[in-house]
């Protein structure tokens, strides 16, 4: 039997108010997602202006940093024409996201769940995914 | 041109909290999802011990209650064999969902919204997403 | 954070073996599936004469048993027709199995993941993946 | 009337035993898929720590190779941006495999099957499938 720790809903609450404190002051409504070890969704939050669009690419993203265990933006370097994993953006019927803005959540060492954020340019994206973890890692370090 | 009302993601945490604390009361931990008038997701929580397998329904129920204008337990009504609308529930790709639990949110006579409750028993699911609503209607009065 | 207990693959060969013991008792070759807490695949296994139909719907009995944290055949019974569940068999893109044949598995009160077999009739497939169980449980007592 | 060779289910225990082994040696937990001629599922195994993305991935590489007959990274290679084959990586839904890690399984000149691997990078998916190949070969030689 494995013995896992993964993300709870007021973990995610604490991940939401950090990315959306940092979307807030770049002046980008966004779109966040939580999952947890698994992969499946604890939390979301659609700010006023966020995308439609981005409501399943936040959701996917954060899917994808927490089942793969490492952030979309280096699947999407990973997956420019001629690198090794060119054509895994379609993978999982395209749930597997290579756009940055997803990111793992680690707690000692230990990938505990994933952020996907969605809405504004791929780095603002991943800029409000970190401002999320770092609001986390202050929250559980008290 | 029209001109909508739909909630937005203050509402849509009313909506929730009111929820939650419905769901705490008889001692069930809750998905609860939260759309606008185009029956886009606003929010989510997947309380502590919720199904995974609720994310996707409460989500679609909430959908199909704004998205119909329509309690989704009356579909459950009206789509039961020999009924009118008997084969419904497959429609959308299963998304249109006739168990209860997905409630329209109305403003003015107008429906501005849906939530959508799933891990409990469809009566639960509904009570809890009554509690939301009547949680956010007492919000609004003020 | 929150601390969860789930099966390992070890504990999937060992519900398989239990598993297919039984098939080959019975005399029905099965397709056997193994979720974790999350209801993310584990282990798969399709006997030699197991029906290529039944791959995806033991896995989904599996996703439902682990994810909704109940037999599958209790969805049966809730979900007939004018039964407050009724329509729920479609939910999910269809994955919501209400097909006996799904178990979760539980481990000190806690659902740990879940089995799912598919090819013979429900009662066939449930005694099956209950022979699983029973495999898993003796396993672990000693 | 076709008569066709294909792998069975103690073939698949071959393989993926023969492909764990080799993920051992290089450390990174997998997930591993066997699929027969027809390129549907016989067996799949997730090596404790292997990534949740990769279960639907390491099963499409293998439905691609045993279905096209031809290892996916020869289509990474021919769907490349100005290439006969460019898009294919979006095709069945996003089934269609393009990154490395699926070998179909041949014997006597004939494809009977296939196997996907993945959770490293496409080098070491590819050489952990080879490793599953080579020790089912080396079964069947006996």
């Amino acid at each position: 039997m494995r013995t896992i720790k993964s993300l709870d809903i007021q973990d995610a609450r604490t991940l939401i108010a950090g990315a959306r404190q940092k979307a807030a002051e770049i002046g980008v409504p966004m779109c966040i997602a939580i999952t947890d070890e698994g992969g499946n969704l604890v939390a979301f939050e659609r700010m006023d202006g966020g995308k439609v669009t981005s409501i399943t690419i936040a959701i996917d993203k954060s899917f994808t940093a927490s089942g793969a265990k490492k952030a979309t933006h280096e699947y999407g370097t990973a997956s420019q024409p001629g690198a090794p994993a060119y054509g895994i953006a379609a993978a999982i019927g395209g749930r597997l996201m290579v756009v940055g803005g997803g990111l793992p959540v680690i707690f000692e060492e230990e990938v505990i769940g994933g952020i996907g954020v969605s809405s504004g340019t791929p780095d603002q994206d991943r800029a409000v995914a970190q401002a999320g973890i770092d609001a986390f890692l202050a929250a559980v370090a008290i």
